[in-house]
């Protein structure tokens, strides 16, 4: 199918104009005051589309008029959502190709994710009806979509978004919902048993997508792994493409058949197939978090030298062992570098890469702790031979991240070109520092120098991809 | 020397009745408005012994009469702390020793750590001036020690300490900081150089001192390593000892000897040490905070076989991966544990461990989220083949934490020796959840799957050393 077909019809599931709702209760599932509902969910997240809830019995669910059938609805239907039991869904499906309906998500469970016959006699009733029809199915066992730009959220959860440049494709609805540390989140897409919109179709509204900067991908299994290698590997090269493949051994095989239908494949061909493609995997959700983020939020990294400075020599034996474990290195620093950090350090003090810079601290006559921090992360940004720079420091005094923003901030505009980042090691404080410098959306605060490390490590890894646009 | 000999020693540095202070500052360093000394942190941590500051031309420091040597202070000095100019220090040695007294802290730099020579020639003139002396040394380039118990902080920063039966011996000051999601800091000795106090030697007080029920090491090197492990293979085997050994690489073994003047050794030859002496080693600063809170929290595990939990069958694979990854299994849970379930599922779905039970939550008429949350765990539990269970849910609602906390005490007063844990997926209310239910003091809340299952690992394969009591 040409592509353009492809992200036209995405966009009825990411862009909807109007949608048509079926399954809703007149005395929704909630938990404590919390209405987990579709309409409720909407209408919540602000959405300015058409909304024509299907009921059979009800004539108004939450002061919106409803229609007893989707052929009662109005003619102008962008989306059907359904969320009936399992038994309901194909008759419904079937409804809503007869109303001309062209994108329909499927939220009920129970299809090739089931452990019965049945379960997999629906969904081939499900592909009969839909055969040789302009309709595409997302799901069933979908969360939906979300769309920070365009106000929309098809699940029943309350989805986490903001209108950030960052896309999700997944097989579950767990990301739509935050995980910690999770802000970016812009658009997303839960692919669920995926029987018919696939990774590739959604990769291809990503890849044309303005809004989208960054793709992150959740992946239990899939069936045409072919289709997906091809389409992923051109996207790869033009915004970067970070997966998480879960699912890896032969018993978690079993479970994603349970879960989601799909098959897992060998993980070791997985690892090689991205390889191949492009594609950044990481290997648990706090990388996958913190490389999203980091291709978010910071440059990318031109080589793999990396210049360190803290005011802890032990922090700095700890970044050094980050470094070699993520593959990166501890650059060698000019001369220059080394002369102007003389100037600070007492003099028995031997001056190299990693800084440590406590005893220049101690010892600053007239130079402030902050004059100190500033010089030296300057310095290192300065030095060629450095690709980017981690800063340790101890978060143990209230007020210290308010003067650290105002360094970044100016290191940033002087150098922006370089990542740098922060792993504040005293915990006093911490949420305070990296919330005060991560508002300048400049720099990233880690909670370990490993994992700083291995966020660069993948920013370095992408640089080398030529396509990618020099930011 | 006889081991009551060491840990009376030791005793002088962890429990000083009396301490005086030589190199306080008439201005001290300050950031912002916490002044960074010594005299200030040990009247801020509560300290009830007696404190004699020694300063050649004051009267008086922070209101507090000051002696002109260390020779005019009273005679009963349990402990001397040295953070004067390296030049000084082993002339002010001489005179402690002169004075009789038995336990000196240097927290000067500038010894086998600095690059030139004469760091080297001070530290053999402080070797010359105690040997033949009862005088033991700590440090150079120490923060101190640090005992909640004791209301005593020698370092100039402030320790964040709790009583708590945690005992740390470090190599970095930075432990005494309190990293992120470091709570359980109840006593802490820096060997900084190491010149004279050994990992031996506090680990031969920490032995057999009744406020200690775990310990934790930070290393980067040392030279009496047969000592060491000798001891350390004793102590492993009565309290839990957890060891973050840093310096792995050639380059970091260079940082080293600037920090601390260590020797590394082979970083393969330590990890088959450490396996044979019954030590647990961890590998980055958040496993072995994981690690340690677990032995603090929770009970050891038994054996490897573990029971999932979960509202996101996307999260369950996340788990059994996780399981995989750490040397853990997943359960093969009884036939009346499948049958337990079995009532609460849709009938569709494969009753299985992990448990999905989202399914269940979603047709439960009668039964609440609650209630169907606290069967699952109870029957898990339950279960004589699974050995621990770790719980995922989504934080997305305020409140929810209240509810489970009420599950949690339920559910481990009546398994008091099996260990469960959460993993709340949704960041929504992370931190509401986190608080709430370790308050209980009965489980942990993880940001990960994978550091949830790393830490059980931990405790299942120190359940073996047969020594450890058994809860």
């Amino acid at each position: 199918m040409p592509m353009d077909d492809v992200v036209s019809q995405m966009r009825k599931f990411m862009e909807p104009k109007s949608v048509a709702i079926m399954g809703l209760s007149r005395t929704p599932f909630t938990i404590g005051k919390t209405a987990l509902d579709i309409l409720a969910e909407l209408r919540a997240c602000g959405y300015q589309g058409k909304i024509y809830p299907v009921h059979p019995q009800a004539t108004e669910l939450q002061g919106i008029k409803t229609y007893a059938s989707v052929a009662d609805a109005p003619a102008d239907i962008d989306l059907a959502i359904i969320n009936l039991p399992r038994e309901l869904v194909p008759g419904i499906v079937k409804e809503c190709i007869d109303k001309g309906i062209e994108a329909i998500a499927i939220l009920t469970q129970g299809f090739t994710d089931a452990n019965d016959e049945k379960g997999d006699q629906l969904q081939k009733q499900i592909d009969d009806i839909i055969r040789g029809s302009k309709a595409r199915i997302l799901g069933p066992n979908s969360i939906g979509t979300a769309n920070a730009y365009a106000n929309i959220s098809l699940g029943f959860l309350k989805t986490q978004m903001e209108e950030v440049p960052v896309s999700w494709i997944t097989q579950s609805g767990l990301f739509f919902l935050g995980p910690l540390g999770l802000k970016p989140f812009g658009k997303g897409i839960d692919l669920g048993n995926a029987c018919d919109i696939h990774f590739a179709d959604a990769l291809e509204y990503f890849e044309q997508d303005d809004e989208t900067k960054v793709i992150a991908l959740h992946i239990e299994g899939m069936r045409d792994t072919k289709k997906f290698l091809r389409t992923v590997a051109r996207v790869a090269h033009k915004k970067p493409v970070v997966a998480f493949k879960t699912g890896r051994s032969e018993q978690a095989s079993h479970a994603v058949l349970s879960h989601t239908g799909s098959l897992t494949g060998r993980d070791e061909l997985w690892d090689v197939a991205f390889r191949q493609a492009g594609v950044i995997r990481v290997n648990d959700i706090e990388e996958l978090i913190d490389t999203v983020r980091a291709f978010y939020i910071l440059p990318l990294m031109k080589g793999k030298r990396v210049g360190i400075v803290s005011w802890s020599g032990g922090a700095n034996i700890m970044a050094i062992d980050a470094c070699q474990s993520s593959g990166l290195e501890i650059a060698k620093v000019s001369q220059s570098t080394i002369d102007r950090l003389r100037t600070l350090y007492p003099s028995w003090q031997d001056v190299r890469n990693p800084a440590d810079i406590w005893p220049a601290v101690m010892i600053a006559k007239k130079a402030s702790l902050f004059e100190v921090e500033k010089i030296v992360l300057e310095t290192l940004l300065d030095d060629a031979g450095v690709d980017a720079v981690l800063c340790m420091l101890g978060a143990f005094i209230s007020g210290l991240e308010v003067e650290f923003t105002k360094i970044v901030t100016q290191a940033a505009e002087s150098h922006p070109g370089k990542p740098f980042v922060f792993h504040p090691y005293a915990g006093g404080f911490y949420s305070e520092f990296k919330d005060e410098l991560e508002k300048t959306n400049k720099t990233m605060v880690f909670s370990s120098p490993q994992r700083a490390l291995r966020a660069l490590k993948h920013l370095s890894d992408y640089a080398k991809l030529s396509a990618y646009p020099d930011t």
